[in-house]
């Protein structure tokens, strides 16, 4: 293909360091810029969707202390993305091809060293979904996968405890919870998805943290206490999780939602329970562990094709709606895998 | 011995729930009783001296947050007692063999059945200090040990950070990790024992958390960052140590002194730091462990013979001044192993 017949890019750049909560249309800038010449082996892939994750919104603000800060001015990275193939100098990936890669930058178009890319793979056209790919099958499950197998490890008969439970990651982490013969009880924000958790995910409880009495209603949830919690949130909901962890009990620490809107930190629970319970609290990154991969896939991709799985997903589209896509999944008006739609159709 | 020749028991027992800080006086009653008869096999036990600790002060309000709680009118349990035996229906103790006991209750003397008895030694007149067996070789020893070997897992040129590093159990994690070839920094109260970290427990530098510019200092005095920290604390020590945790860094919840004295919670770390660092973070309790015991002698006996183990002890005398021995360890007067002799002279 000739330069000429190259499309403009369009990058997505932060404006400036957002005030706490709702973010403004005018919080990033689109900037037009020519698309990147490849070199040998290279692809150039047309982004079609990105995954939203809590994580978009944290990075924007040094004082959401999420583990990734953009400054102004910056593009900003997405989790994962899926995308075609629009030109190529690569043998494996043809021009047409749909592809999901782990990464990416928010931009139209994104030039693509596949030896140096994680998690890129071909969705054929049999797939079935291919935004699952962006989510239980891709860094959302593999990161709720890594905290289940890794820290929570569950055995039949205990007891799970899963924060934002109506998220990607935690309903995610749920049905692995499930898969593996656990108990699992949610907590989530509002009686349709605690509804929606139980009935659709498949939680055997869901508890809602805006009730009055939500102490009171996750201790009823618990009656044998928790053997695991699958952390994701912090603040009230965490402290109300540790009290009711039973002796040796194990802390995935996934995220702190409840800081991420730049409000700054929020009081945690007192470690004293640690001490007194013997109890395991390990925080991780999924990047870390990408060697693991295809052991995640292996195991995640059985209980999927078996239909033990459900991933929805919600689509927010436009370029120009970024800031939206972010705002409703921090304002928790998602429920499953949050996309965004680059453009206004496939 | 017939019963006519029997000692009167002295027992004390908690009087009532103390306020916070500084116990009073009258906060024990000293209550006269007959000792207890023995059964076969039992020894009678004439108490001399037993360990003072964070938690005999942390036992006696429940707003401690301490592991147990004693409610008034109770007797008050010790972590280890030294002993001599009084009277015997034991074949293996004879009457005025020197033991050491992990537990005991605070009262002159205590009826043991040596077969339900963990940590029952006896001392031989060849054993150089006995309350060395109370201190770097007993329970307190014992817990530092776990807390280094099992947690922090110190390896040569990693930095590990020693919080109440004055203290038995600090001081006996900084030399056992100093053993392991680790450098070594403590936190401790006030210029004089930081000397005393440094120059007598062989601490590569320790730091004075009463400093205006504690945290400064600690940063300086871990330049590399710290790879484990052995947790004692709480407060505002804890959320400055969290601060300088590398990636995959480990911290042993032993306790958290700060709030013992009745006070009520402290805030503690926020827990961002753990999955943004990828933190372990874990409690532990002694004595889930004793069947390591064993081991622990087999390693911590072979330093203290080969002299590379230092163990102060600071001796409070008279039943009626347990709340002394306890006031001076809350209060940070002690260097090393805190201990109650029951009686004025040996």
């Amino acid at each position: 293909m000739s330069l000429s017949s190259m499309p403009d890019n369009i990058i997505v750049r932060l404006n400036r360091v957002p005030d706490p909560g709702v973010l403004p249309a005018d919080i990033f800038d689109l900037v037009t810029e020519p698309v990147p010449e490849l070199r040998s082996g290279q692809i150039l892939v047309e982004i079609l969707y990105q995954a939203i994750d809590a994580g978009s919104r944290g990075m924007l603000d040094s004082a959401a202390g999420y583990v990734l800060t953009v400054p102004p001015g910056d593009r900003l990275p997405a989790s994962a993305s899926i995308g075609r193939v629009f030109s190529s100098l690569s043998d494996q990936y043809g021009e047409g091809v749909l592809v999901r890669l782990f990464g990416g930058t928010r931009q139209r178009y994104q030039r693509i060293d596949p030896s140096r890319c994680v998690g890129l793979q071909v969705l054929e056209p049999d797939v079935g979904e291919p935004l699952h790919y962006l989510g239980i099958l891709g860094i959302t499950g593999f990161t709720a996968w890594l905290g289940i197998t890794d820290i929570c490890r569950p055995v039949p008969g205990e007891t799970v405890l899963i924060s934002v439970a109506a998220g990607a990651v935690g309903s995610a982490a749920g049905q692995f919870a499930k898969a593996l013969g656990a108990r699992v009880v949610g907590i989530a924000g509002g009686a349709t998805k605690c509804q929606y958790v139980r009935d659709q995910f498949g939680f055997d409880d869901c508890v809602d943290y805006k009730a009055a009495d939500f102490t009171e209603r996750l201790a009823q949830a618990c009656p044998q206490g928790v053997n695991s919690y699958f952390e994701n949130v912090g603040g009230a909901v965490q402290r109300a999780a540790f009290a009711l962890l039973r002796d040796f009990g194990r802390v995935a620490m996934c995220g702190q939602v409840a800081q991420y809107n730049g409000g700054g930190e929020v009081p945690g629970a007192n470690l004293m329970t640690v001490v007194n319970r013997q109890l395991e609290v390990r925080g991780f990154l999924a990047h870390v562990h990408y060697h693991r991969l295809p052991e995640f896939m292996a195991q995640v991709g059985q209980w999927y094709r078996e239909g033990k799985l459900v991933q929805p997903c919600n689509v927010v589209q436009g370029l120009e709606n970024l800031h939206e896509a972010i705002n409703s999944l921090v304002e928790g008006r998602n429920i499953g895998q949050q996309v965004h739609q680059l453009t206004a159709s496939r």
